[in-house]
Parts: structure tokens; sequence; C-alpha cells
């Protein structure tokens, strides 16, 4: 999927209401499911997964504030960030003073519509621009929201694409938030666009890769509390994608117990993409990778963004919008998932078995007869390179010291290998 | 004790003069234990101490050099720094030729009285400014020096404030310098301060901490040599303490073999502290603190300053007097080592207990309902890092990267441990 | 050696064409024996070293291009770079477009030669300024080689200094280069400087010390064929050196499997030169240290430069001459590596005797009782540091922190010794 069609399939996305249950996050599963082939998963309500329950489901039709003279003033349907997440049903007449404490607004950033919930306090509530509020002058409002809180279930999405090997990595990303942009479509669009890419290539991965969109928090959790021994038995690395689609550089947090070989491609691909990027350490105060790396799980989740969830000002607002994001860094999201796992499937161990000196490279067919002078050079430096340090380590230790990408070191290390100047053990 | 009753000690002690053995060190640790119980300990002249004898006994009454007019020109009586300490007694006319060996000034700093002893070597001086060197024009003077060696005994004194367990922090300051301030009366003052404070608080105290004044070199060694089965059994960690009442920021040097959980509440309390702050690595060429750190000895005390002695150019002179120092500064001294013995009680390791994905706080009573929205969720994440990190470290490795003090974090491990999320086991 | 006789030296060595066989090494060889007792040894043609074969012998006696007029426009007897490395022996009248594929200049550096070679692929060519090129404009040229390759030997150069033990210290330039001054002599004049001075001082020596000068590549592979159980065995460290007369800093490879005691002695070496320096760890890329370091040999062998191989413009050109290198320079890298091997000489691991509190140095005897004060302060601090860090490292990581050479630290530490506070014990 090129940038034109993530773009496409965002349009599509961006209007439904979604929320941690619920029709709009079971449609918005449904679309995705047209472009790569999601299994689709219900966790009934009050599933117990470890200490958290899966909740009622939530859906809601209307919801508005309406003036003395019957005009609305807040309304659902113009924008699903109107309503408070999980609000219960209200329909009446109040005044402002008991109104107010149910209104949400950002002083400072008065043209903004906060994004707020209450998932496990049952309230209710309404966001607004704080210059809605201003105008709100009348001493008593009609206010309605038409929404229910039932038994039904919670919804995700998984799709495993299989390798050679049944060990797999993990790529996660939360979906559950209402109209927003980067910290909502930005993950699950990343992972749609990298997994409609891996289906191209099936049959010549080495790894499975396992795809999981699910709500944030719960649906990470409930997911683990299904999944948890096969988890523990399968998951060689992976990552949560959140925040990808702003105009900032890469930032990547490692997992809790440091670096996987998944982690050290990860860091190859960022090295390679021109792109500024910062890498850190594992947060505890991070988004559902931080349950994966958990007590008792243990699984090494990295994680992947761009401006960090909370750094940026349109955060958890109606302005991470469309307008924010680029569709280019979008794409360019995908592209340095794709080729992270491209260094992934090309690492391998490598040990020499010609010994005692350098070997004579021309005698092995080698050294290139012709060619450009300078590309010689490096070729055959590379080769040379690759052979001296093959004393059991990773081929992606050598080929960040290189400066080459973990793909093209491994095509040198076959052509050594081809001619028995060393040996490669697949990573798996 | 605070600032202003530190001062009045201060005035008390500064006139007297002290050497390493004698009458006004034993006046001074007297007047000591008048603010805190200090027991006093005498070392008879001769006793072996390790490679070291424990001199004989120095005391004087009077000292001057008189001009052809009878003009004191040097007197003993108006700074007793003006005679190099342990003078055996002199009395006769010198010719100025035979008197100059036996003058030190520093011509670098005219007006200053340089600070001179000669422990070992029998010798006799004056210590005068180069200015008044100058105006010596007679050809002899009449010199003068009342003293006497004899046998007698070290003093020093000693105060254990006992806590719940024997395991003891042991906490140094060197005392026997004639009317100085920074290198002299301000590493006891510190300690005297800080053990007025533990006092108060003595019943809540988790470890013992012992406080030692002492004469630098002999005393410490001379203390080391009787009690070193005890030491090596009981001493956790601990300082020593000099030069604490200038106008710089803190430089704290950490034992020989590295950090102890004692060194790292030093550090958190430093950081705490809003000062500036330095932290090196152990120097054999510092004070106290390299017996307690040598060979055979091996007890990991650090080393707390402000400017290091030899760093400043009044160190060692009779500028180095109340006006050179700050009282202000001196209590904040107290405060950081009051600050490290909270974060050293409030430590401890922590393991999780709760296990598989976060907790859901609210349901343990542990989100705040009703709290500013900023403060609340700085709670809540601090509880979460604390829970996800504990995996058998230090709290005090979690709070340095919390940003908050020891004791800070200890409140909310304690929250922790009361829902049964973490456990607790105290470091003893 | 002084700076003189290296360039006397250096003048006499200079015209000859060498190459990596032939009479011109030879004979380099033979004058350089007339200044240190060097074994000249012959690898005959065809013999095996691991992976490689010792070539034929080239030797050459005419070579030049002349115009239709019969002027000679390119003349080996001006300049032995301008044939090509293991030319073919031709005879000819070539048209310019035949000739052209033979003929090598550097279009960006009009006026240089480059230096080219085919050793391992027959082939004929000529070197030449650019600006030359640009003035041939007949349509023919007639081109004479007069050459011969054929079955001979390699030669090389061994000098051994014994020492008091077998253990030795492996000192490796390569020489077989025509006419350049930086990247050819000055890596052999250096050695050459440095033997000849530790042969006046061969009675002292603990170590033992082998020289080799030998070609690049197919000279170190020969010889570390022909001795690899020996200096497996043997040898405790060493270096390369070439590029050692330019006016840059220096530059130190460390080994592959990183820092040797001996390392550490040109590390404080380098530290006391007051030159400019840079340390970097080994590269795959370097010079003929790699095949020491290489797979089932792993000789710890570092690499002395001054600028590093390719890193100026005149380097593998006819600008790499006299003008372009200094013999001050020269002289200081054979001062370097001598200062390096008293630091290594120098070196043994410090064991405290002394235990329980600082020794009390005036009672030993090594508290100077007349000297200048800061001296005196400056021999007793490090004596005291010497003692208090001698918990079975080597001396020569105390001296770096010191600031002083491990010739200066073993001074110490042997007046220490003498009086029983530390124990030594030699290196080997």
């Amino acid at each position: 999927m090129n940038s034109r069609q993530l773009e496409a399939l965002f349009d599509r996305l961006f209007p439904i209401n979604r929320s941690i249950t619920g029709n709009g996050l079971r449609k918005s599963l449904a679309i995705i499911g047209e472009y790569i082939p999601l299994n689709i998963i219900e966790y009934k309500s009050g599933t117990k997964c470890f200490d958290w329950v899966v909740p009622e489901e939530w859906n809601i039709s209307e919801a508005y504030i309406e003036d003395q003279n019957g005009k609305r003033i807040v309304d659902f349907k113009e924008n699903n960030l109107h309503v408070m997440g999980y609000s219960i049903p209200v329909f009446g007449i109040f005044t402002m003073d008991d109104l107010l404490p149910h209104l949400f607004t950002i002083p400072e950033k008065p043209d903004a519509i906060p994004f707020v919930t209450s998932y496990y306090k049952r309230n209710w509530g309404f966001c607004l621009s704080h210059n809605t509020l201003l105008k709100m002058k009348d001493s008593s409002y009609r206010v309605c929201i038409e929404s229910e809180l039932s038994e039904g279930s919670l919804t995700l999405g998984e799709l495993l694409i299989k390798g050679k090997s049944k060990k797999e990595v993990l790529l996660f990303s939360h979906i559950g938030h209402p109209s927003m942009a980067n910290d909502q479509l930005s993950g699950p669009l990343t992972l749609v666009g990298l997994a409609s890419r891996l289906l191209t290539k099936k049959e010549m991965l080495k790894y499975s890769y396992r795809f999981v969109l699910a709500p944030e928090t719960i649906g990470s959790i409930a997911y683990i509390a299904r999944n948890k021994s096969r988890l523990r038995k399968r998951v060689m690395g992976g990552m949560t994608a959140a925040c990808t689609a702003d105009h900032g550089g890469f930032t990547y947090r490692t997992p809790k117990r440091g670096n996987t070989p998944f982690d050290t491609a990860v860091e190859t691909a960022l090295k390679q993409s021109g792109e500024i990027f910062e890498i850190h350490g594992f947060s505890p105060l991070g988004c559902d990778e931080r349950h994966f790396n958990s007590h008792g799980i243990g699984i090494a989740i990295g994680s992947l963004m761009r401006t960090p969830p909370g750094q940026y000002p349109e955060y958890h607002t109606s302005l991470d919008n469309k307008d924010f994001i680029s569709f280019d860094k979008l794409t360019a999201s995908v592209d340095l998932l794709e080729s992270a796992i491209s260094n992934f499937e090309s690492d391998c161990i490598i040990q020499a078995i010609h010994k005692n000196c350098e070997p004579k490279l021309d005698k092995h067919g080698l050294y290139p007869t012709t060619s450009n002078k300078n590309d010689k050079n490096q070729e055959t430096g590379r080769l040379v390179s690759i052979w001296a340090l093959a004393d059991g380590r990773l081929l992606s230790e050598i080929s960040t010291g290189l400066g080459i990408s973990t793909v093209e070191a491994r095509k040198l290390a076959d052509k050594l290998a081809a001619h028995k100047l060393i040996r490669i053990r697949e990573t798996l």
C-alpha cells in the first residue's frame, strides 16, 4: 500500500466513532479487513483478564446540548469527540451550574475540543471548544445523550503471516479512539501498510509476523491474558506503533530487558532511513508495550513513534486531525518497519571457516575483475571486514559498523559463505 | 541545630588553640559535649596504632618574638597560628640570620599567617604575615616559646546513636587544627548539627549512626586500630566531612571500591539539594577516608566537601576565618546530610507481587478520585513506574530516575505494598 | 640514530626501485643491514603460504615510451614509479588507442605520477603525470619494458634483540614500494632507528624485540606462515609502523581483541609525547597488522601511524617524496616507540604488603627531609597513591592516572618495594 491508498483508507476510517468497545470499533476493523485478511475476535463483557475485566459495550446514537431557543450548541453528529467516551444516557434540562461539571474545555487552546473518557467510572459529559463555552449565556440547557451500556463484547483484529518458522514478531497498534489522526489512525494504518507488503512476499519469510489491532490497555491486556503461554513461547521481539504520521523524526523505545536482535534491526533501519531519530530505554509510562514487558509476561516489545504521545500540543484534541499529519511521513513509517523486518530476516550468525591470514579474494573469484575502482574497493573492503569480524557474532552488529543495511551485508556474507570462507547460521 | 546555634558554637570554639593532642583539643570536645552526648576517649602517648604511634601531648602557654625595644612583633596571644604546631620550648636571643629558618610566611599572600606544623620531627617556628617579616629590621630578637611535650594522650569524641539495627553508618570529621574556619570547624560543626537532629528522631532510625571527631591522620588511624574488627563487621557506609562551609557547591568523593547504597542516598540528596555538585571517584590523596578505605581495612567511606582542601587560596592560612565561611552554607551541608540519611533509611528492595500486566489501580484504591489533574497523573505514573521496575532492585535506583527523593518514593512503595502489589524488604 | 643519520640512510634508499620481490628490495635490505644486524631471509617463488603463494620474482632494467621523433616521453630511469609494478616485458609500436588502456594518470592531480601495480594478474603499464599525457599528440608510440618475471624469491629482513625473557614484542614494517617517502621509507626507518637504540641497551632488556621488514601483504603472510607456532607462543604484543614521518599527529590502532599491556605502554607514551594523538580500535581494512590479528593467528598487533594511509592527497603518488616528510617527525616517531618500550619494560604488577592504614613514610625513610616543598609533596603523594592502589593491578594503570610515565612510576614503586610496603611482580 502506498501513500495514496493509505490516505483513502484513512478517509473511510476517520469519521467513525470508535471507543474501546462498540459498533464503531467493530466497523473500523471490518473495513480494515477489506485490505488485509484480519481475523475478528470478540471477548465478552465480564471476561476476566488478570486484574481487569472486559467492560460493558458502549454504543451511542445521538448527543447534543440545546439552548433555550432550541439551537444545538454542541452536537455529536458534528464531531464525535463532543461526547465523553462511555457517557451514560442522559436526558433533561440542566441549569448552567449543574451542567458545568460535565463540560470539558481547554482554556489555553480555545478552539480545540478535548478527548475525554470515563471507561470505568459511570459519568457523562460533553467536550467542547472553550470559545463555545464562553458563548453559553443561557441559564439552563436541554441535554441529550442517547447511549447504551450493556452486555456485549470487546472487538479486536489479528493477522498471522506465517513464515518458515513458528517464531513470531509481534506488531501491535491500539485502535479505539474516536476521530483523531496521529494518536489513533496512524498506528493501525502503519501496520496495515506493512502487513499488505509482507503478504506479497509471504513465501520468502523466515519468521512469522503477527499483527494485533486492539483497544488501548484493556485490549492489549485481554489479548495477553488469552494468549499468554503462546506469546511467551513464540514471540522473539516486536513493537507497538503509535503516533507515526506527524512531521517529527522517529523515537524508538527499546524493551524493558534491553535489545533483542529485532531491536538491532530497527536501529539499523533507523540509521539507514535518513531521518532524524532518537533511541531511548523502556518507559514504565509508555503505551501498550508496558503490559507485554510486565512482570510475569516478559515479552520484549519495543515502541515506535514519531513525536511521542503527549509531546505535541494537538495530542488528544480535535486538532489531531488530517491536517496535522502527513501521508508521506506515514508511508515512511511503513518503509522503516519494512526495512527493519528485511534486516531482521537477513540477520544471521557468522563464523569464519577460512583461517590464517586474509583469504586471497581473487583466487576465490571475489575480487571483481571489471568495475569502477572505487566501487571495487568498497565491496572488497566489506567482504574482508565481514570475514575478519566473523567470530560468531550477529551479522547485524557488523553491518551497522560498515554503514550498510543487514540486507546488503547478507548478500556479501552469502558470497563469502558460497566460497566456504565463512559459515552462516540462521538466527532462528 | 539551626544556623544561629551553629554560629554561637563556632564563636566558642574558634579562639581555642587546638592541635592533634593537648588541652585545647580536650576543651573543644568538652564544649561540643554540651550540645551532643559525646563520649571522650583518650589514647595514651606511645600507644602503637599499626605503623604509627600516638605522639607526646603538646601544650603551650606563651610564645612571642620581641624586638630590641621589647616590643612584641609576633605574639601567640593574638593568633594561635603564629606558633608552628608541636614547637619545642625555646627561650633566648637570636640573630636575624639564626631566626630566619624558623620563620614561615607566604610572600604571595603578604597579609596571611600560614598554618605550619612539625608533629613528628622536633623543631620550633613562628608563622607570620610576610608584611610583618618585611618590617623586622633589627639585628637580633628575643624569642620565647613556653611549650611542653610530655607523656599524655590523644583525645577524641565519639557518639553512637542507636537505631533498630546494629549496622552502622560512620560519620567522621577531623578536629585538631587551631583557629581556622572552613578547614577545621566546618566539618565538626556539620556533624554536630546532624547529630543533634538525629537525636530528636532516634526512635525512628533503622540504622545506627556513629559520629567520630578526632585529629587528622593519627586520630583516624588510632581510632581504626582500636576498633578495626567492629568497624569491619558493622559499618555499611559513611563519610568524612570537611570544608563544608565555604560558598562553593558540593564535591562528593565515593569510596575506593565504588558506590554503596549510602553513597546512592548521598547522590539522591545532592540531586534534590538544588545546589551545584560534582561526584568524583576515590582519591588516594584525600583526607581521613583514605585510611578507612585502605588495604586490610576496606571500609567504604566517602568524603563530602564544598571546595576541596587546597583548592581555595585561603586554605591553611589565617584567611580561612569566620569572614570566609557562611553559616547558611554550613546549615545547608547539615541539611544535605540529613536528607541523605532520610533517603538511606527509606531505601528498600522492592519485588513485584502483582504479575501479568499492569494492576488496575482504581480497583486497589490507588487511583485518586479527587485531585488536581496534573498531580493525579504524576502520582499514578510514579506508582505504575515503581511497580513496573520492582524486579528486586533498590528503591533508590528508581527514585533517582523518577526525579524524587527516596523518602517520597518510599511513601509510594508503601502504598503499593499495603495493597500487596509489591513486596518490600528492608536493606538491613 | 638521530635525525641526520636517518636522513642519510633515507637518501641512500630512496632512489632504489623496490617491489614485493627483486633485486631492489634485496639491495635495500642489504643497505639497512649496514646499520643494524639484519638477517636476510629468502622465500622461494611458489612457496605456499596459507591461501597465498610466493609469486615469481620481478626485475626490470629499462622502460620507456618514445614518440615518433625518438624522444623519450616517459622514462623509468627518471622515476621508478613510471612503470606499473610487475609489468611483463613489452616491446613494439602501439597506436595511441591501443596504448591508452596501459597509461595511468590522476587527472585531478595533473603533476603527480600515480603508484600502480598488478602483482597477481599479468599486465603492463606506465604511470605518468596527467600533464604529460595531455602533451601526447602522436598517433603512435614506441614502447619498451625490459622486465623479467621468473623463479626467484621474496626477500625479507629480521632482527631479534634478545632480552632476559624469550617473550617477544614484534615490530613490523612493510618494505617493497618504489621511490616514496611516507608510505614506504618512514616505517622501515622508524624501526631501524628504534633497533639501533635498543641494541645499545640490550643487556638491560627484560623482553626480546623482534623486528621484521617485509613486503606488504604477501611478505607478512609468508612470514606468519613460516613462523606461526613460534609467534603464537612468544609474541606478547607489538605493532606495525607506517606513514610515520608526515607532519600530522599520531594515530594508533589497538589490536582486534583489545588492549594488551604493550598497548597501554604505547598509550602512556602518547600522552607523555606532547603531540596530538588519536587512538582507535582495530580496522579490518588496516595494513599488515590485520593478518597478525586474523582468525587462527590471533596475535595482538597494533598499528602506529601519523596521517593514516589514504588520508593525505600525496598518498601513493610521486608527491609522497622527501619534501613531503620531516626527519624531525620521523625521529619523534622513533622517540615515541622508544618511550613506549621503556614504559613496557618498567611495567609490573603491584600488590600492597603494608596493610592497615597508610604507612608512616618518614619512618620508612620515604619522606624527603630536605627538598623544595612542592616537589616533596608531589613525590610523597605519588608514593602514597601507588601504595593505596596496589591491589594486584598493573603499575601502568596507575601511572596514567598520576600523569607520569611508567618509567617514573617504576622508580617510585621500587622505593616502596625496597621498604617492603609493596610487592612487585614482573609482568613476564
